[in-house]
């Protein structure tokens, strides 16, 4: 099994911080993606939308997108469950990461892409749509904190995968001078919960 | 169990015709979206953000996000599979679900928030941005065009619910004045073939 990875990159350390927390670990191939490693025909033939991460079986088959691996190495070694251990608990696991996703990591993509200095020159940025988009992401966090009052983790008493999807785009949010404000003492607790766990540098 | 429902909502069609290819039928409650029933608090009360679908199992518990209620009803009623038989299989649709939801379905949102009459006064629309959109759109359909050459659906042999999620989405397009281009053959031919489908209409 091989991870053709992207050390800076979101979604890879989802990937990754789900590994850790599993105690799996796999040959890692990192991929240049500034130098244009991504769009090479032998990375292309991989996976032709150029995205990483990428995880790649012994024989060959690829499996791409950040939940799809997950979602595998969940069914090959289950514990610790980080997406759930029942058909409910697996649905509220699920809701709860595509709330985490389209509420937040999808905003501080748009922010990332949209109001970043790095992206300057390499894309079109529509900055009044990206700033809109920091309003967004801002009312968000606000939103979060209070949802999460009272329990440890975002979809429960359990550390989960949408714990992962969040921290990871935090980190991505404070890079784009958005972090979370100290006010919100819910989710900075969180964060900082989060944060502490010995996988979070993964 | 009980299906809150808006009749004309992409996410919403997707879990009926989940549900319709498992034969499965429940109570639907419709939501008037337009007269601002999903931000009543009565609705709130069950889904904060006040998206839809929603589904309430028997005992009250909530279930919201699309796919989640998808995953809990594939665990409840494997047949048909919708999301794959084994491990791998089950990566796979994921993996392919995933890339409709960002590269088709995201975007097809982003056109029909931002170019669409009907969202006009009612948010704010930035229209540099829906462009852009709608050129990034019609270039993933060429893609996906090219992908899906020599097989009948999305994600292989069998019809997953990544076709329903890309069926939704080109409803959706379509309204926006965007429909599959026909010299994209692969794309029309596979539209056409769902669209076939007694479900589609559900």
């Amino acid at each position: 099994m091989k991870l053709y990875n992207l050390k800076a990159g979101m979604n890879p350390r989802r990937v990754r911080i789900f590994m850790a927390e599993k105690g799996l670990h796999c040959e890692t191939v990192d991929i240049d993606m500034e130098a244009g490693e991504n769009r090479r025909p032998e990375f292309l033939a991989k996976n032709p939308l150029g995205t990483l991460p990428v995880l790649e079986l012994d024989d060959g088959t690829i499996i791409a997108e950040s939940m799809a691996i997950c979602r595998y190495l969940e069914e090959l070694h289950p514990e610790p469950a980080l997406l759930g251990r029942t058909a409910l608990e697996r649905a509220q696991v699920e809701m709860w990461n595509r709330r985490m996703e389209l509420e937040i990591l999808v905003p501080t993509t748009s922010v990332f892409l949209h109001t970043h200095p790095f992206w300057d020159g390499r894309i079109t940025q529509y900055g009044d749509y990206g700033q809109s988009c920091r309003d967004h992401l801002l009312k968000r966090f606000t939103w979060l904190d209070g949802e999460i009052a009272g329990r440890d983790f975002i979809a429960g008493s359990s550390y989960s995968v949408a714990d992962i999807t969040v921290q990871c785009a935090l980190i991505v949010a404070k890079a784009c001078k958005l972090p979370v404000p100290p006010e919100l003492g819910n989710l900075t607790a969180w964060f900082a919960r989060v944060s502490s766990r010995p996988t979070a540098r993964a």
